[in-house]
């Protein structure tokens, strides 16, 4: 039953044979790696703005120079990661490069930002996205954390299906968003320029707090989650159709005039026409709805946005198994990682993002603002390694132009670790701490894993095994309930392995072993019946401690094998009915190491019920 | 660990002949069976306040008759479970008497009313406790749903360590509570006759609805919650000193008497005193404060309500497994209710009662108010099956003045019914209808797992087995993930009780089938190894078509028996880092029937992991 659902929900499942080896041309691959980068605009625009708008219009006066020195951290940023896409053309992910080239803990502390990276990515997306769709509709306001998982679940299912037949589908929103954003801004700049009059703005609330150093820092510091996207290119090099790298860096370029002509311009606009958003709804709203209007024009911008935002989303459901798989691999995560499930996708990884990203977004009360502070550090972090690790690439390999190449990287790996710095301390009260917390307990935890699979791999050697022993017929042990249809297959399949065969009774109310004794006689005269009594009513402490007697009394070096009559219901929902004795033995023996070498074996021998 | 933090929640075990047989004096008789009687003023003072309030100083002028109605139905009920004290001195709850005169049917239903009941006592009586401190201090409102399931966590451990050396403790709340209300009430009537001028109080809201009939009986029925208690004493006759009867029907008699002093005494001076309850008071918190200010003696009553109600919860954790129990023993609830847990209490009846006060509180929002419409419907129901059931005892036993005693018991069942009929349609709407459909529900369950256990019963008796057949050796294939010491034991144990062994490898990644077939050769090239390959990359899957597979190619009528080399982690944590396919493989051995007969035997060796 739990199979046919599954199969409803994601699918049939597919021969491992059927992994598809699909490239993307120019046009698709802008739609598959840019969501991320170019939704960016839809929340950063927003913290630049909350970031600002406490120091009244003269910190809002600093949005537009805020947004270029942003914009010139993105074109440094592109460059630099132009060059990782022709140094790595298999894929130049940061965990790789930082590994390759500065070492194992370096690639750690990259893995470990990467993965928190994806599931912010993941949760500011999907509340960003409500938030823009609820600045449409106020009236959605209480049910925005409801809403957010909403979407994560369809895309978690989604993703558990198997994406590639929707790919194309995954283009539509991207264009759109472009289709909607790049006129929107270009009209409202030529009102600008056309000199047309500014409607009348409600004015800016007075300065709550003077206007500091370090408020337009930290204003920059939220402004930089508008570049977090930026690298899903240079992750994806494979996937492009030939020349790749050539193509690959053409998206890049392409993308990062796309994101900053998006984030200056509608960061310009907001800056000019003063625009001022009211509690239930974001500024890129309010700037939309000043250009035109309430209404559906509106509405239709609201909803590209909400769905740009959940592609964006949905990039970090490709991009964290991804990585997940790779730290799995070499043994830093759980092995279950990296198995490829029913629809050939790494389910567990789309399982794990998909409970972490909905921790989030309830911890968060799906409130974008809230995330903000811990996003962008995971992702500078990544980009600092990265390029760092770029350089000495380009320094170990020495072909032609190296100096240039490693000189963008030296740049990028800078400007990136100058922004990483004023991220994690502006923000740092706000929740940066808790990334900056994370990404070490995370590498703690993959140094442990791995410790914990190489003692394990040491103890499974058979290098250690020098020669195999054989065993004498086991000394078997039915522990029973009372004498009835139940357990006679057991004490048939007992007397089938072995000639020395105890039964055991655990007497809880006085009397019954008596009666059971003369029960047992009756069908088994010849197999001796040991009743144990049970003071305090437990029937495995007693079962235990008679097998530890019985095995001391014999003292031939063998532990007693068990033979577990087991009862299986018809239907599961029965078990309740039934005490799960047989369980709780079969567990405790099984888990409980007696001594050193060999344990003792459990045997179930089932009997089912008809109804 | 979970046993050792077991045992400090509840103590450590005791054994079976510590029952104790302890026998109550009437002193802490009264105090053991009248908490969940005499406490019902706090939450039925306010039914009927807050029933006949809507329509204004004409509603509330009718406060005192009804009270006095419902006074007189008291004395009717004392009398007619007097008469059930000395026809049942062994204990004559409301199942027994019923199952025993009127049949099993009537039986089931007292027994599904009387469970309602006892979780409705719990859970309005915790409410009404934190409601009454709440009055004190109303800044704790918001955190009442909290503070009744704190309570309810308290009673729940201390009833699962037995509260057997606290039975003198439980006295006080009772008695302080008597302590706290009697003198108050004196002082508040003699104020009154002595004619002292009320103090100037708020005036009552006007009318919002007409004074029909309906309200008043609807008030009549939210009042009746007054006497759910009263059967504690007839169902707990063994536990009294010698002479029992005599001493029960005095302590009955005692509790009925202060009861209604209580009752009477109260609204009849809320309803004289004019007294008025705002929103986050109740109006018998309102009452005192108006009789001795808001000062310490105010904030002590109040405490003692508390507490007496917290007492009164208490009583339903002796009765509710109790009554299960007894269901149980009879077949009607699953076995598990009749377990003695090891402190000598009915441990799962109490996690059972408890888990169902948790969710009425969560589902009503810890409002006693919402809850009461629930609540009298069982107690009536249980209290006219009994009564009846005791008409028809007296008929049969003809003893000395039976027709007197009979009569009595007629007189209480009729009262009671025509009052069950009231509460049923006067709260139909606002919630009686959930318990009025629960009954049969319950029923209905309870009938339908003593078919289970009939049928159970049947399928496992020894009569059908003719003769006792004798099981060839068996054949034994064992699933290898690869080879490692790991599966050194497990083909160890195989060879020592069979000759025909086979291992199966599934073949996930291509390639490793024949890696693992030239490792395999080298330990064990007597035993065959064979690869099944598995193109979706399930491991279960493979391996049941493979058994099926050889089972039907030897058709000698045997199922070949798997050995399980079963890899047991350090520690519990470890399993997360490994994929549990021992587990998911012995599942589907054990729960996958396969024919009729004998099934198939599944061998555990484990291999245990130092670190």
């Amino acid at each position: 039953m739990i199979d046919t659902f599954k199969q409803l929900l994601i699918g049939p499942p597919l021969p491992t044979g059927r992994i598809a080896d699909e490239r993307l041309n120019k046009i698709r691959a802008l739609a598959a790696f840019s969501p991320a980068a170019l939704s960016s605009i839809a929340y950063a625009d927003q913290e630049i703005y909350l970031g600002l708008v406490v120091a009244g219009s003269a910190g809002l006066s600093l949005a537009f120079p805020i947004g270029l020195v942003i914009t010139v951290l993105l074109v440094l940023i592109a460059l630099s990661y132009l060059q990782t896409i022709y140094g790595y053309p298999g894929g130049g992910g940061s965990y790789v490069v930082s590994r390759e080239n500065l070492g194992e803990l370096p690639g750690l502390i990259a893995g470990a930002a990467l993965l928190i990276d994806y599931v912010l990515t993941s949760a500011v997306s999907l509340t960003a996205g409500v938030e823009a769709i609820c600045s449409a509709f106020p009236a959605l306001w209480p049910y925005s954390v409801e809403a957010a998982l909403l979407l994560l679940i369809v895309i978690t299912v989604l993703n558990l299906r198997g994406l590639r037949e929707t790919g194309t589908l995954m283009a539509v929103p991207v264009y759109l968003f472009l289709a909607a954003y790049l006129p929107l801004l270009a009209y409202g700049t030529v009102r600008i320029l056309a000199g047309v009059p500014v409607v009348s703005a409600p004015t800016v609330a007075p300065a709550a707090v003077p206007l500091t150093a370090f408020l337009v820092l930290r204003a920059f510091a939220s402004g930089c989650t508008a570049m977090t996207g930026i690298e899903a290119v240079s992750n994806g090099v494979p996937a492009f159709q030939e020349p790749q790298a050539k193509n690959a860096g053409r998206t890049l370029m392409v993308m990062a005039v796309l994101m900053g002509v998006l984030f200056l311009g509608s960061i310009g606009l907001i800056q000019s026409w003063g625009v001022v958003a009211g509690a239930d709804e974001t500024v890129l709203s309010a700037l939309c709805r000043r250009l035109v209007g309430s209404g559906p024009v509106y509405v239709l911008i609201q909803m590209s946005t909400l769905l740009v935002l959940a592609v964006a989303a949905n990039t970090s459901f490709a991009g964290f198994p991804q990585v997940a798989t790779l730290l799995a691999k070499d043994g830093f995560l759980p092995r279950q990682l990296m198995q490829l499930g029913d629809r050939l996708v790494f389910a567990n990884g789309i399982l794990l993002l998909s409970a972490a990203t909905a921790a989030l977004i309830v911890a968060f009360r799906g409130e974008s603002h809230a995330l903000i502070p811990l996003f962008a550090v995971g992702a500078f972090l990544a980009f600092t390694f990265s390029q760092a690790g770029m350089v000495l690439h380009w320094e170990r390999a020495r072909d032609t132009r190296w100096r240039l190449k490693a000189g963008l990287n030296g740049i990028g790996a800078v400007a990136t670790g100058i922004a990483l710095v004023v991220v994690g301390v502006g923000k740092f009260v706000q929740g940066a701490w808790i990334t900056v917390l994370g990404i070490p307990a995370l590498v703690v935890l993959f140094l442990g894993i791995r410790r914990h699979y190489a003692g394990v791999a040491e103890q499974l050697s058979m290098a250690r095994t020098t020669a195999l022993c054989d065993l004498p017929a086991p000394r078997v042990v039915i522990p029973i309930a009372g004498v009835h249809r139940g357990i006679v297959d057991a004490v048939a399949y007992a007397r089938s392995i072995a000639t020395d065969v105890t039964a055991v009774y655990v007497e809880q109310e006085p009397g019954s072993g008596q009666r059971t004794r003369e029960r047992w006689g009756r069908w088994w005269p010849e197999i001796p019946l040991v009743i144990v009594s049970s003071p305090y009513r437990s029937i495995v402490g007693p079962i235990l401690d008679y097998l530890d007697e019985t095995d001391r009394n014999y003292d031939d070096g063998q532990l007693a094998t068990v033979v577990l009559p087991e009862f299986v219901p018809a239907k599961p929902l029965h078990a309740l009915l039934h005490n799960q004795t047989a369980w709780l033995i079969r567990t405790a023996l099984l888990y409980r190491r007696r001594r050193l070498g060999f344990q003792r074996a459990v045997i179930s021998v089932p009997y089912h019920l008809g109804r």
